[in-house]
C-alpha cells in the first residue's frame, strides 16, 4: 500500500485508543459461494410488488434528497406500530416506537442512554455476539453470565444471578442466537421482576417461533422492559437496515438525547414504509423457513449430528465428524457451502436457506459423516 | 399520554445516565413554513436525471434487500475517491475513503476510536454544535477555545492552545458554521503540527468556497489529518443522509474496529453512487448559491446590518433592529421565513435558499429594520 496517500502509516502509529489495540473489526466472512448460510438472512429475494413499491416510495423521496428526512420519523413509527399491533394483539402507539439503521444502531443507543462509563450490562452466552462489542463500543463493562450445558437459560439462576450483580442493562435474547431457544413469558416477566436497570429483550427472530412476545409484558413492566426487533430476517429486509423497539414513550424520549440527528434518510424510511405495507406477503414465508427448519434438524438427527432445538431461522449443531469445529467449517466451505463458525467449541452455526441449499447443505453433511 | 402503554412512566422514572437528566434533545424546529432558510440544506431539488438514476439504482437494490448491504461498502468509497481526486487534484485511493449515515456518524465513530473516557476533544468555539455533543455521547471530555472576536480562527492562539492542551481529538471546521470563514492551509499545517492526536478538518461546506482543500495536507500529515465532508450540502443530498472522510488507510483500519456493521445499507450506497454520477450538473448549482450568498451579504450590509464574511451557503449577521436575537428571529418567523438562532448573542443565521427565498428573506429583513 506504499504508493497510497498515508499507506506508510500503520495503526500502531495512530494515537488509537489502548483497548482497541490489536483487536479485528466485527463481521463474518462476506465470501462469494454457491451457497451462502452463515448469516441469517432470509433466503427468498423480497416478492415483485415490494420491490416495485419500494421503488416507488424512493423514487419519491428521492425529489426532496435535498432536504432533511423527517427526524423523529414518525410516519415509520406509526407503521410499525400498527404492524406491532397486529402481531402481538397489544395496542401500541406511535409514541410506544423507535427505529434506528438495523437493531445494532438501537442497541448501541440504548447503552449510551443506560450504560456506559461505570454501569454494567450483562447478557447470558454464548448469545448475540454483538451485545458485548456494542458494550465495550459505549465503555459499558460487560458481564457474561452462563446458559444450561444445553444452551436453554436457567430462569431461576438468572434471576439470582440479576439480583447479585444488579446490572444497569440486561440482555435476553430469544430466539437465542446462534442457539435457537426461547424464554417463557413468565420467566422472563421473573427476570425483569429482579432487574434494577434496563431489560433489552432481543427479539431478532421471533417472528420465526410459534411462541408469544415480550410486547405482551410493556403494559406491566413499562419502567423495566424494552423489545428490539428488527426487519432484516423475517421482513427479508436486511439490505435496508430497519431495527426497531417498543417500550414505554419515556424510552424513546431516553433515545433522543443520544441519537444522532436525521439518523434515518428519507430512503430508508421510504423504503421500510413500502416493505411494511408488504408484511402479510413477507411472513407468509416465514412459514416455509419454519418447516424448512424442522426438515433439516430431523435430517441432521439422522445423519448423527447433535442438533440444538431451535425457534428461530437457524440451527446450532455438535456431533461433528471432525472435533475441531473450524476445520469443519473449511471442509463445508470447499464443498461450496458456506455457514457460521461461532466460536462454540465443536459446534457450528448454519441458517435456514431455500429447500434447494438446505438439500446441499444436508449432502455436504451427509458426506462429511461418510469421509 | 395515560393511555398509552407505558405513558405513565416519565423519564425520572428510568434509570437513565446522570449526565443526561435535564437535557433536551438536539435539533432545528422542523417547521411548516414558506421560507425555510434554517438547516443549511441546499434549496434546490436535485435534478431529473439524478431522480430517475436514484430511483433505478434503489429499484436494482431493492431486488437484494435480504441480503446484507457491502460491509465495507468498497464501491461507493471508490466513486468517492475519484470525485475527491477530480475536485482537489490529490489521487487519491479508495483505501483513503470511509463513509457513514451523514458526517455526524463519521465524526461519531472517530470519536469512539480516538477519543472516549479519559481523553480530551478541542474546539474553537463558536463552531458546529454537534461537536461538543458528540465528544458527550462518547464520555470525551469536551474543551472549547475561543475564536477572534469577529469569528475569524487565529492560527498562532490556537497553536499554542493545542502546545498546552494536547487534545487527542482536535476539531478544525473550515468554513466555519456558524459563522463562515475559512482558514488557510498553511496556517492549518501549523495546527497540524501542533497536534499530538487526531486533528479533524470538517469541510462540510467547502464546496461553496473557493479555496483549496485540506486534503492536499494529507500527503505531508497523514499520521494526524483527517478530512471530514458530507453530501448533504453542495450534493443536495441531505434526505440521503451520506458523510465521509479522506485520511490515510490505518485511520479507515482504525474505524473498522468501531463502526456498526453493515452500518450503510444498500439503498445508501446505491443512491449515493447515483448521485456522484451526477456530481457535475449539482455542483453547477453551488456557484449560483454562492453568488446569492454574497448578493445577500451586500443586501443586508445596506440594510444596516453587521454581516460575517462567508465562504459557505450561510450567513452569520448581527446589527439586529432587536437586541434580543431571539426576539427577532421571532418576528422572521411571524414573517413566514425561518432562520437559525444559534446562540451567538446579538446573531442571527441564515441559508442561502433560491432567489425568491432570498428575495423573501431581504423583504422581511428591510421590514425588521424600520420597525
Amino acid at each position: 500500500m506504499s504508493d497510497v496517500i498515508g499507506g506508510q502509516v500503520g495503526l500502531d502509529d495512530l494515537p488509537l485508543r489502548d483497548d482497541l489495540r490489536g483487536r479485528s473489526p466485527y463481521g463474518a466472512p462476506q465470501l462469494q459461494v454457491p451457497v451462502a448460510l452463515n448469516t441469517n438472512e432470509n433466503p427468498f429475494p423480497p416478492p415483485a410488488a415490494l420491490v416495485d413499491d419500494v421503488a416507488t416510495a424512493t423514487r419519491e423521496a428521492a425529489a426532496s434528497l435535498h432536504r432533511y428526512p423527517d427526524r423523529d420519523h414518525v410516519a415509520l413509527r406509526t407503521a410499525l406500530a400498527e404492524y406491532l399491533t397486529k402481531a402481538t394483539g397489544v395496542a401500541l402507539a406511535p409514541e410506544n416506537l423507535w427505529a434506528a439503521n438495523g437493531s445494532n444502531e438501537v442497541l448501541q443507543q440504548l447503552l449510551q442512554a443506560f450504560g456506559g462509563p461505570g454501569r454494567l450490562a450483562l447478557g447470558f452466552e454464548p448469545s448475540y455476539s454483538m451485545h458485548p462489542i456494542l458494550a465495550a463500543g459505549t465503555r459499558t463493562d460487560w458481564l457474561p453470565a452462563p446458559r444450561r450445558d444445553d444452551f436453554s437459560l436457567d430462569a431461576a439462576a438468572a434471576v439470582d444471578v440479576v439480583r447479585e450483580r444488579r446490572p444497569d442493562v440486561l440482555f435476553v435474547t430469544t430466539p437465542n442466537n446462534p442457539t435457537g431457544q426461547s424464554i417463557e413469558l413468565d420467566e422472563l416477566a421473573a427476570i425483569a421482576d429482579a432487574a434494577p436497570g434496563i431489560v433489552v429483550v432481543d427479539e431478532a427472530y421471533v417472528e420465526f417461533s410459534s411462541g408469544p412476545s415480550a410486547v405482551e409484558l410493556l403494559a406491566t413492566h413499562p419502567h423495566r422492559l424494552v423489545v428490539s426487533r428488527t426487519m432484516s430476517k423475517a421482513f427479508a429486509f436486511a439490505g435496508g437496515r430497519l431495527g426497531y423497539l417498543a417500550a414505554a414513550p419515556a424510552v424513546v424520549d431516553a433515545l433522543m438525547l443520544v441519537r444522532l440527528p436525521y439518523h434515518l434518510s428519507s430512503l430508508t424510511q421510504a423504503a421500510a414504509l413500502a416493505a411494511l405495507r408488504h408484511a402479510d406477503e413477507t411472513l407468509a414465508l416465514v412459514d416455509t423457513l419454519a418447516r424448512e427448519r424442522d426438515r433439516i434438524a430431523a435430517a441432521l438427527t439422522d445423519l448423527g449430528y447433535a442438533v440444538v432445538p431451535s425457534t428461530a431461522n437457524f440451527l446450532l449443531f455438535g456431533g461433528l465428524p471432525h472435533p475441531d469445529a473450524h476445520a469443519t467449517w473449511q471442509a463445508y466451505l470447499d464443498a461450496g457451502v458456506l455457514i457460521r463458525d461461532v466460536g462454540i467449541p465443536g459446534h457450528l452455526r448454519v441458517t435456514v436457506g431455500t429447500p434447494a441449499e438446505n438439500d446441499r447443505f444436508l449432502e455436504v453433511s451427509a458426506a462429511l459423516r461418510q469421509a
